[in-house]
């Protein structure tokens, strides 16, 4: 049998004179990168530096697109129409394909950001207008989500091309949604629990919940960050330890079908 | 000898609860649109709607983008650098591009905004940047510029696609360039002076200025309005009176190699 | 028995090339105006007009600050937290407070817009952050919020001045909300039915909701429209009517202690 | 004789998820702070900290209005008319007092940002524009200029609150404007240089320039900066230098008349 994954970080995550995250450095050990389109962060200059960065590190890329919140950086929910959200989508993949495009690239993937993602996932009027969008604009585009939500499923049964996504520092509740960052349980930081943990997703579908009971997961691609040295060090060790159970690191387009 | 032109007209300009412009009656008398994408004026639903219109009639659809200045409606000059020029042009480009794909189109052209539009005609180091950026995206985009200005002949220097643009009722000045609107010989706003004009700027390839000369133009696309009802009726007017002379109004696409 | 009551508009809605409303008419007509802000709408040079004009008619001025949402006009709920409503409050009350100076005038009250308004008069801990940030900034500051609202009760028991708010047009639920605006019942647009419902309003503190049950209310003003020459005429009749019936219209400093 | 002088520094900056300078640290260091009011750069948020951090330090508040240039940081020269700069300023030294009016604290000064501040220092439009606004909304407020320049200079002759500001890192031309960042001379980085320099400002009113000669020059109020380590470090030179020499360092509010 043999394992595979992708790893993915948000990155291109600046604004003007703005400087977030280590994105050169964390470049070099994803496979894919979710890229910032604008509306809750990231301006034209920084998604073509972050779009440059990506081709020459042979990194796949993908649209990350937010709310148009930059003062709250797309973490709070704004009620937007299905309409509004299909519209906010296009115009930020659309924005991000013209840097991919510019630097030799085609767009691999598209991933929601924060409240959008949080939202787009589970409730159904915006998950099947995101599904809508995707239709038809490219049915190609591989859609990252939550693993094991309504959107992921509903993508699948439409014939869309779905990588589903784990989080390898955080704690899950038993419907497969993270626990709130406010609560106990919410992250794993230690790699000493992390790494065994996220083999067993990939290996055997199976993640611990934060109360304990054992839930089925998917594990297509690991999402990992890159804001701070700490962060850094944690990738690498994800990395090093995915290889040692011989499971490979590759981007979602070699084999997603 | 066959004659033929295309008419453009800036649509797509409204914005949230801000309506602009009559897009649904102005789209059914041109061959060409420009829409605004999100920085000077348009958003996400809008652009939508106006790709939509555009397909549903069968007219060719053109990005166009403007200074980052919705409070100036872009018309006010930014000292941005030739590589925020070449960020912007592309980010707007791409962001449209998506909707125009939703509705089966491809974009048939690139028309800059306002300032951006004035300034990057003729100051060298931002033409550059934005051909530089047609060549890295597509080669096959069409640029669309003032009718005599360095970006055009840099552009056919260069290979690129360049439809140069006309206005049927501005005065023109003896570089080329348009009368300021605070002066006057700006406007043309008679149909029985703007079509004779519109016609030798087509057939003979001159036009004579505000103060009598006669200076060489080319005529591959007329610039209409659609914000009012007497707009309307000069576009219909111009369109009878082309019809005419003989000469066909046809989109960018079916003539410019 | 004297009665007398305030009229208010919301008004100062246009944006940068975009217009919105007949605010040189309605000011005409009101004796309080809410001005936009820039969040939901409104921009400096408009501010400026709109107090000016105010000052011109002898009308007071109020902030009408909205979510920071100029593309969904603020009428999309955005999860703020309170110390966010709060800070977002303070910088559009002090905006416009600067303008109202600038023309010879202080500012008489501060009405909440949209999304925010609704939100912040029946959710506690937003209303808390509302009469917080009052309580600090000037305590001498009218707010005007929904009649019967918790916000309104809050308020006073703070012995903060507090105006309660009516609308002419709209259908009441049992609990003093307006009967959403999708629902049968929400708009009262004959002014034949309107007068007599406002009159009994201020006369008799009671309004008879859309499934016919007679409740309390208290009407400090009267929230009037100037969008369109219909809603003009409206407040026209509601004007006429209301001195017919031996109600004065003045404004709220006038009689709100 | 009795020498004086304020030190004042741009803080405020951050926005959203974005940090920038280190504002808990400055503030202890200067008696004046220039606080960003959202159109370069801040956020309510951070105008409400900055002016709580302004008032536990006994330290004055001035408002730092820029171009509507988030993306830019206000850097970018943008051609607004002049009543469009009146009302620039007016918006956001409005907003500013809000949250100094919260924290119980007057506006001291007022002081324009990056672009703003360079073209309105000696463009004659802008600049009288500026004093307009000035004169029109609060005549006591202080006007933190370019030490001689055209503002400087118009604003005396007004008989408005002018102070000038001087930049004890930077080099100066013959005309008293700053030597641009790009050429050599601009920058004097070694307070063995730099104290001296400011000295001879204060209590000669003289500086050298780039190119050798002695000019004029008024030094109410001394620019620094806290953008790092080494600048806050430059900083605490500075005042022990002053100091050392006998020069008071105190807010501007207590000496200029």
């Amino acid at each position: 049998m043999q394992y595979f994954v992708d790893l993915n970080s948000d990155i291109g995550e600046s604004f003007g004179a703005y400087k977030l995250g280590m994105d050169s450095e964390i470049v070099k050990y994803v496979t894919s990168i979710n890229c910032a389109c604008g509306y809750h962060a990231g301006d034209p200059l920084i998604m073509d530096a972050t779009c440059k960065a990506a081709a020459e590190n042979g990194v796949e890329i993908g649209a990350h697109p937010g709310y148009p919140d930059l003062m709250g950086f797309g973490r709070r929910k704004i009620d937007v129409k299905p309409e509004e959200a299909r519209a906010y989508m296009l115009y930020q993949v659309g924005a991000l394909t013209a840097f991919a495009k510019a630097h030799g690239k085609k767009l691999q993937h598209m991933k929601l950001h924060g409240a959008f993602y949080n939202t787009a996932c589970n409730d159904e009027k915006l998950a099947n207008a995101v599904l809508d969008a995707i239709e038809e604009y490219d049915k190609d585009l591989i859609l990252m989500v939550l693993s094991g939500s309504y959107i992921a499923k509903e993508g699948k049964r439409r014939g869309l091309k779905v990588a589903q996504e784990v989080f390898a520092d955080r704690g899950y509740n038993e419907d497969g949604t993270l626990v709130n960052r406010s609560l106990p349980g919410a992250f794993v930081k230690d790699p000493k629990e992390a790494i065994p943990r996220v083999v067993k997703m990939i290996k055997e579908n199976k993640v611990t919940t934060a109360n304990g009971k054992e839930i089925d997961i998917v594990a297509d691609s690991i999402c990992v960050h890159g804001d701070n040295p700490e962060a850094l060090e944690f990738v690498k060790n994800i990395r090093e330890g995915l290889k040692a159970e011989g499971i490979e690191i590759k981007s979602l387009s070699s084999f997603l079908k």
